[in-house]
């Protein structure tokens, strides 16, 4: 797994396994580095309602086009950094997600030829605040407080994302656990429909929707991220300051 | 005015006054250079009803919070740039908006001390695909579109926002016409709402949502937005190759 990090105040790419990251041939150990989100987007686009699963769950009916939303960068944290819980009351919820990040500048790509600018894949937590959420009617505000799009820990490439395994856990206890064989459109159709729409730029992430299970995180809480062949992105629950859950 | 632009490959800014452009004393011609978006914003963050009496028109009440949305920085074009129609038997209209373009990286910022991190004013025509914003209920993909966030043509600072005339065009018949003084949350309040929630980077982009009055666009027409001491945004209306009106 390809992963960007910083040491001492500089960022360096390296690649990850088990508890070591190689880079130039020096050896990192993780205690001793930051992990970095694996792209430096200029858009995250967000599907609305794509795993079969979910739909059902919420008494949903499938939807015939994708309903895609935006992230701004700002809300970009990597694996091991800190979801910020942002106001007193609100009910802030985990959505894990495969997220796809472009490897080349596009515009109108075919389905077929999806795979041909996309340079890897990670994961992504769509964090959201529901009680926004529902007040705004659009989902903006609800899902675009800093700390609230956690990608990573780094990239891989070169796998098939039709079935894999897709879970998320807090504090250890599985939540979600479906596969992204369930998902109503696929990563190619994503690129197809967004991509006729606007411009992807060279790091630019597309997350592709949570399966069923979504509940509420609390201050102190672990959650983890588990996407088959991709990773664990794993991060843990803070309060803002004047915050209090 | 300050504008940035293009002259041979180059980019340039300068302070345009009538048809020319000064730069580094030299004096360029309007029709010999392109003008570009006067920011590089990573966010462009969009108010979703400002005014009174365009919350009036559509028989809406006013709402006690701003409701924020996101354009992705591929759909800015400046200046003279085309709009592009981007479907069949669509409704692409025009919204004429005073844009807030940030000078520095800020969070929690409170609306007295907002004019401490904005940079400059211009002018912003929020173009949306009315039939897909009914269709998906979330604004984001009909306000996403490639040349759907015109802004320019420069940017001017130390004015007083409070109580400006705003106004719209299509080929030069006045469509909206409207006062910055009818905005329900002002510059400042913006300011202090949205850095609540995401951090604001230089050059990001706020725009303050749109009077009454918004209606279609057509190939070929020739749209305006107007902000005394502000300036005039220009740009023409054609067709995607494969799209018709």
């Amino acid at each position: 797994m390809l992963v960007r990090f910083e040491f001492e105040g500089k960022k360096y790419e390296g690649i990850m396994a088990d508890e070591s990251i190689t880079c130039g041939g020096l050896s990192y150990e993780l205690d001793d580095i930051r992990i970095l989100p694996p792209a430096a987007p200029t858009k995250i686009v967000c599907i609305g309602l794509n795993y079969t699963d979910h739909a059902e769950e919420l008494g949903m009916k499938i939807p015939d086009e994708p309903i895609i939303f935006l992230k701004p960068p700002s809300s970009l944290i990597g694996h091991n950094s800190s979801i910020l819980v942002p106001r007193e009351n609100g009910r802030v919820d985990y959505e894990a997600e495969l997220a796809v990040i472009i490897g080349t500048r596009c515009k109108n790509v075919s389905a077929s030829s999806a795979a041909d600018v996309i340079m890897g894949y990670s994961c992504f937590n769509d964090v959201t605040e529901r009680t926004l959420q529902k007040k705004d009617g659009q989902w903006t505000r609800a899902k675009s407080f800093d700390t609230f799009a956690p990608l990573g820990p780094g990239t891989v490439s070169d796998i098939d994302t039709s079935n894999l395994r897709i879970t998320s856990r807090v504090n250890a206890e599985l939540k979600q656990d479906s596969s992204t064989s369930k998902m109503i459109f696929s990563v190619g159709e994503l690129v197809e429909f967004i991509s006729s729409i606007m411009t992807l730029e060279k790091g630019d992430v597309i997350s592709t929707g949570t399966p069923a299970g979504v509940e509420q995180l609390k201050r102190g809480d672990i959650v983890e991220v588990e996407i088959e062949d991709v990773g664990i992105l794993r991060n843990t629950v803070k309060c803002q300051p004047n915050a209090a859950l």
